[in-house]
């Protein structure tokens, strides 16, 4: 039987998957939970998905091309590196404000709920993080940083520093580690 | 009915709930699963706590317990500030190494995981973090801290980047993140 590939089916799934995975995470996130959401029958999900976990690792190549479309020009635009770096993240606190902080890094909670169980999505978040510490670095090397200092040592750094602030903020609900992270932290990893 | 108080079962439980938790998660590990590995019928679970919500942030104390003992003491030893905090990250980048990465920190793992659902586990998170914030502002104030830096403001920088480090560190499975974490961020984050 030929798989249907209806794309707008596809969409559906995809954004009623991100909505709850986010905010729930992916253990407590069932496959009807998901179907219902997107007002499919249940049926359809492996139609278009081989698996829960293909499908959780589309979500998240979803999130990522979402951030890479809206946020990472930013990172090319016009200013100081310092500034650039700055209105990146702080373009991306702003999208956890307005979720109330309730929701935080998908690739950060994926990282920490699935690393050690499923490959597949492993795989995937490894490569998203890739390709944000490529487009950091790209910044970074396109401005006055220091000869000694290493460009993708300082991508990766910037977002590991990132990940546990907005672990933080989504403890605390607050927008205090993201505003510490931009007003201390960058400076301080690109002085 | 009074409830049971055997100090042995309840330790057990707990002991297997911090082995299944920290691996699996929280929603991936069913009470039955708790009871099997702990070796004790699963009806006992409930006359020992409340809830598995009020379980988890017992073991989550007791997880946090185990470090304030073992390894707080390093921040208030011998040598430097820096030292002393380069140390007792190592110390606790050791422990995930010993698991070959494939754990993490419990302390972020249920940040991210149920700091949106459930307010007693966000509760305890907060409170793990305080002690934890408390620990390395006393070290910080005991060393040569600049007058303009403030230590509560660093202790949380340190905190969110090192669960950051700790984040990569489980996706990736290596001790890279750490220990650029320690050569790096640290210096930075006290310079």
């Amino acid at each position: 039987m030929p798989r249907p590939s209806n794309p707008e089916v596809r969409k559906r799934l995809l954004a009623a998957g991100l909505d709850l995975i986010h905010s729930r995470g992916f253990a407590a996130s069932g496959v009807k939970d998901i179907t219902d959401a997107a007002g499919v029958p249940k049926g359809s999900f492996y139609a278009y998905f081989p698996s829960k976990e293909a499908f959780a690792a589309a979500v998240l190549d979803a999130y990522w091309i979402d951030i890479e479309t809206r946020l990472v020009p930013i990172l090319h635009g016009d200013g100081s590196v310092q500034e650039r770096i700055t209105r990146f993240f702080h373009a991306l606190a702003d999208d956890h404000e307005a979720a109330n902080f309730l929701l935080g890094c998908l690739i950060g909670n994926l990282s920490l709920e699935l690393s050690s169980s499923s490959e597949p999505i492993r795989a995937q978040l490894i490569s998203v993080l890739e390709r944000w510490g490529s487009g950091l670095a790209a910044c970074l090397r396109s401005g006055e940083l220091r000869a000694d200092l290493d460009a993708d040592d300082i991508a990766s750094r910037l977002i590991e520093a990132w990940e546990g602030a907005a672990l933080r903020g989504k403890m605390i609900r607050s927008r205090i580690p993201y505003d510490r992270f931009e007003a201390d932290t960058i400076p301080a990893l690109l002085r």
